[in-house]
């Protein structure tokens, strides 16, 4: 579905006006209005949580669903493809009514508070007053945070998965390579390729460097080792020789079919900008309001958003009396982890939402 | 210096002919001719380890000159640049012969076997029997260890730093997305590209993805953490917001100037292929013949080439009952920490050769 948001004002004092978010919602919105939950997706992910068709997987089909950990038989859940997104929602990629063109690199950057904004405005339209939860993992749980900080009255319990107050240097680093292969492939042509060409190539490298750090170490050795793809001997020449290799060039042509370069330059654009100690001053200035329980989860070998951002945010949710519960999931999977089903996540999750 | 090695049968199975090595080397040959010590690069250096001229440093000024760990006041230090390399050693830059062409992607793929074969021609050529000693960090330790393997009665010492006797999946995963940024740079051209421009693009980015891995998270927030460079506020566009951003692009852009695409490609895939265990079965098969004393040494915050690959090797060695020290050097600089003066390793290298 498509809801139409008007104008925003944007964090970079821009305007964005004549918004369209696309949203998906599951399960039932009960009279007192008091089971709305709403997901939020990390950077490729979009509204499509979960659903029936098996053409078109959901993101989170392990998790939520009707029985499962966020059940939709008890709750009403909504995930809406972020702002600046590429699957439904207003983003670069979109026609700028203004001039009738697509908006390319016209379109303002946008940050993970105006993400946030957005969705205010589809739950408004909802007529929902007060979210039961915001859960979402890595750029998702930046939102979930955003949340409990900017409409700390809305938001009843807070569940960042994976997820951090801001990038470590790494990671702004992994990022900011990913974006400078896209803006260096000639096809990318300042951005305007839109009816031409997409800067494929630079967005496939972007996605292999995000894959690998999506990754762990061990989970890798453990999935590919050394092994050779479809050979018994090195090939001795520039072909693909090892199964991991293989693996990351299908995860980067597969990736351009469904994602738009411009999207993947302003979405992580909006993950680097996100910081709270910045903005706040301090991340205890930054959460000294909220409102919201707190269930906060960290994979333990999550290397790019890893655990002691977490720990930090718990640490000060606790010096500032807040109600939080903290996990550091075990399990060598990297910080895709959340993505995986996970019986103690899904416990966890479901404990929070009904005892506390 | 340039040495012609003439022929050399490759471990792929293929001859490259008219090979040539350029090399240096710093002191003097005593008459015993007991004092020489190979040093070995890593994936972009060169023979110039150390020297006098300022507007071309050496890449191991902090640790070989006179009165210095390596103390060239006592050994003869040699070091040439690798086969299929671009620093004037025969590689895919070099003019094929046969064509009179530049050999391009007609280079064989060579292996570090086939670099350690064409130093021991060099050695040959210099009339040494014996190698007092053999170091080097990264690519250069791998060296160190074939040496050890291949030549066990010419090598008395052996010191392997920050390396490792196969890459993780995770560091394959590194180099091949590396690899794919050069050859998806339409500039490659199949890799004859040679008196047209170079891909230089591609080669930006394997050399940026490269750089994040040889530091460590720790040394990145310290270094450059979040930090804006040249701003007070995010500039809300696609220039360079971070100082991380800025450095990266810094070194990849000073880098296209020195060094080949194509040698790139050959000397990644040679880091790749190096698999003791592959090639003799097991580790312990590889090094069941080596005579050479050993000093490992890694480096605690290295996550390219862990120190439990070191600890592996030791293991091995000790189960073997060779002579082995080994140190984890504490450091936070990551992989790069071994061309980073550390009196630390200076004092273990030293006490090495002097007293073992």
């Amino acid at each position: 579905m498509n809801v139409d948001i008007g104008t925003l004002l944007l964090e970079s004092g821009q305007k964005l006006e004549a918004i369209t978010l696309a949203y998906e919602t599951w399960g039932h919105l009960n009279a007192k209005k008091s089971n709305a939950v709403l997901v939020c997706h990390a950077l490729t992910g979009d509204a499509h949580v979960t659903g029936d068709t098996p053409s078109y997987q959901g993101w989170w089909e392990t998790f939520v669903g009707p029985g499962k950990a966020l059940d939709t038989d008890r709750y009403f859940v909504i995930c809406s493809n972020v702002l600046g997104g590429c699957k439904g929602s207003t983003g670069p990629g979109s026609i700028n009514p203004a001039t009738e063109e697509p908006y390319g690199l016209t379109f303002p950057v946008i940050t993970i508070a105006d993400m946030v904004n957005a969705q205010k405005k589809l739950i408004a339209t909802l007529e929902i007053e007060k979210l039961c939860m915001v859960i979402g993992g890595s750029m998702g749980g930046m939102q979930a945070l955003e949340w409990a900080i900017s409409y700390p009255d809305q938001v009843e319990r807070c569940v960042p998965i994976a997820s951090t107050s801001h990038l470590s240097s790494q990671a702004l680093a992994f990022d900011a390579v990913g974006r400078h292969a896209i803006v260096n492939d000639p096809a990318w042509k300042e951005g305007h390729y839109y009816g031409a060409n997409s800067p494929e190539k630079g967005l496939a490298i972007a996605r292999m460097i995000g894959h690998i750090t999506y990754l762990s170490d061990e989970s890798m050795d453990i999935k590919f080792g050394r092994r050779l793809q479809k050979k018994q001997e090195y090939g001795y020449d520039f072909t693909t020789d090892f199964q991991v290799e293989s693996y990351l060039k299908y995860q980067g042509d597969k990736f351009v079919n469904r994602f738009d370069a411009n999207s993947y330059l302003y979405i992580t654009k909006a993950i680097s900008y996100y910081d709270l100690e910045k903005k706040y001053g301090s991340l205890e200035a930054a959460l000294a309001h909220v409102q919201a329980k707190f269930l906060v989860i960290s994979i333990s070998s999550d290397w790019l958003y890893p655990p002691r951002q977490s720990k930090e945010m718990v640490k000060t949710l606790m010096k500032l009396n807040k109600e939080v519960t903290y996990c550091n999931l075990e399990s060598p999977y990297g910080h895709d982890a959340f993505l995986i089903e996970n019986p103690q996540m899904a416990s966890l999750v479901t404990q929070f939402l009904e005892h506390s």
